[in-house]
């Protein structure tokens, strides 16, 4: 089945999922009956480009590389904004299938512009699916309640742990499961950070290497206080536990005041501090936490270092069970906007 | 939708799935619409009942709790056997659809009988779900080749690590992925003695306290040679990597040779000795292995301890991911017949 898809931001996650569709194509034909054209891509800085027949993925992905601006590409009036494209991709989502895909940049605030693209996105008639942990984060009940509304898919598998399929685990694999709790390490920068400071780096040192390796960014705030994993936690307990909280909601304490004695002496003693995520219900409903834990050695989150990450979740049938990411980048991210596109064909 | 289901085989685990399916009625009829009504028993020791119109799935408990035959629940006469209850529920299958829920013993040389019955299940026009390894292990390719031919559906997601939807995750929420390899934990009685050792305990005192508490079966064997293993290894290389291996194929070491001073050396090392299944693709194709391993404490499956069991793959565009089964009971195993029931109903 053709998909057409808009893509609302071409960063590097964009990019690299019009690579990996590129290298899938075979795979996603033959078992999946995914097939994909682009029809429009929309962007802050490099500007917007439709086609309805289909723009050439790779002539945008060297449009852009070579800074130019994309809308040479387009075959009628470039588009202004995201907003613009979606209405004017309208009409194409009465012949085939149009998927939005949303990769624009985390405001941990509101979600926005990203909430505002999911809503427009919707009102074109389009299916969403997203990497941006925002949208799920500060307005995932909205933002479902309108996709049941309109008959519309909202798939997010990108939000938290890369590609690694957790909302799809659950949503797939657990049926009739309830989630109690969750316990987990989702932000690589501290893990990092602190990993330094284990082997004797100040933290400035630690975070300018993380920030040399691409791997931070020159702000680290949203890492560094915990806003980061906070988007994430609230995410996990917005879909798995049908909570209804934004990043603000959770208890958040960053990792800026540890100091490398602190780290050094718990590693000494055979334990580890780590920045983890934690979920729980009680009495008043489900309560999110990020913070700075000692674990003791025998912890299954004590040894999940550098850029792996862990999500351990409390059920009730099925007792307690982990998922484990030894190592992401942006092809794992970029493949989970290839699960939801699957995800959105297998239920059309 | 109601679906008639054919217990075949009724020891431990399908008396905890007749109650988990009690337990978890209204959301399974709610969120998944799976109404379930056992129209048939084969037993070898208790005997064997049928009843189109459903039976009394509690009065069946009770009757084998007091160590009673089945016959007399039966509203007709009752079937000699599995494979003659299957024959006789054939015409069922035409009302609603019928699932074989296939847990008899496990055979680890060629899976019989539960292959034969599954077999006649999919001749009775019935799906199948099964927990028993052995078909999976032995003879995966022809099963899946039968049940495509007849339009049967055949899911077996309690073969490996209980319920823990690791085929299930692979199935739905990898899309395009190839295995490449994997490593895991899968066997918790060569865990627990290993452990026993650790403390100190000779092979036998630890064997003794796993039989005492009954982990271990009487004979324990299949454990601690690697034969369970080795048949969970030959199921995820045949499910996982396209291989169409048996256990005898899996190159296959057991604990029996462990020494306490070898596994307390390894610890004082840092170290652990596990018993890891392993496979991998070489040139001639998949290949698997069941052996102890010292693993460096940095290894993830070194901290894998007691009754959890873990599974990391090796994927190429997923990298490496891992699911941990913190604790594993009845329950467990149980209730991934009830994800395999979902499975068939999601697909009909």
């Amino acid at each position: 089945m053709l998909m057409n898809l808009a893509l609302i931001g071409f960063g590097n996650v964009a990019r690299r999922f019009v690579q990996l569709l590129d290298e899938l194509r075979v795979a996603l034909r033959d078992e999946h009956d995914v097939e994909c054209r682009v029809v429009g891509i929309a962007t802050r800085r490099h500007g917007c480009a439709m086609d309805p027949a289909g723009l050439d993925g790779r002539q945008a992905l060297e449009t852009v590389a070579r800074g130019e601006r994309l809308e040479g590409l387009s075959t009628r009036e470039a588009p202004r904004d995201a907003l613009d494209l979606l209405r004017r991709l309208a009409p194409v989502a009465g012949a085939a299938p149009l998927v939005a895909l949303e990769t624009t940049t985390l405001n941990v605030t509101d979600g926005q512009p990203a909430v505002d693209h999911i809503r427009a996105a919707f009102d074109a008639g389009a299916h969403v699916v997203t990497a941006n942990k925002g949208p799920v984060a500060c307005a995932f009940g909205q933002l479902r309640a309108e996709a049941l509304a309109r008959g519309r898919q909202f798939f997010f598998e990108g939000a938290v742990m890369d590609g690694v399929p957790l909302f799809n685990l659950f949503r797939e694999s657990l049926p009739a499961v309830r989630v109690l709790g969750l316990r987990g390490i989702v932000n690589t920068t501290t893990n990092f950070i602190i990993a330094g400071m284990e082997r004797g780096q100040s933290f400035d040192e630690a975070l300018s290497d993380m920030q040399r390796a691409g791997i931070a960014e020159a702000d680290a705030s949203l890492d560094v206080d915990g806003w980061d994993a906070a988007a994430k936690t609230a995410a996990l307990m917005n879909v798995l536990m049908a909570a209804d909280v934004s990043p603000a909601a959770i208890d958040r304490t960053g990792i800026s005041r540890l100091t490398p004695a602190q780290v050094q002496a718990a590693r000494a003693a055979g334990r580890a501090i780590k920045l983890v995520a934690s979920a729980w219900l009680d009495e008043g409903g489900p309560r999110g936490r990020v913070a700075p834990e000692t674990l003791e050695a025998g912890d299954p989150l004590a040894r999940i270092d550098g850029v792996a990450n862990a999500i351990y979740l409390r059920t009730d049938v099925m007792g307690e069970l982990g998922i484990v990411q030894c190592g992401g980048d942006l092809t794992q991210t970029a493949y989970a906007l290839v699960t939801d596109l699957v995800s959105v064909r297998r239920r059309l």
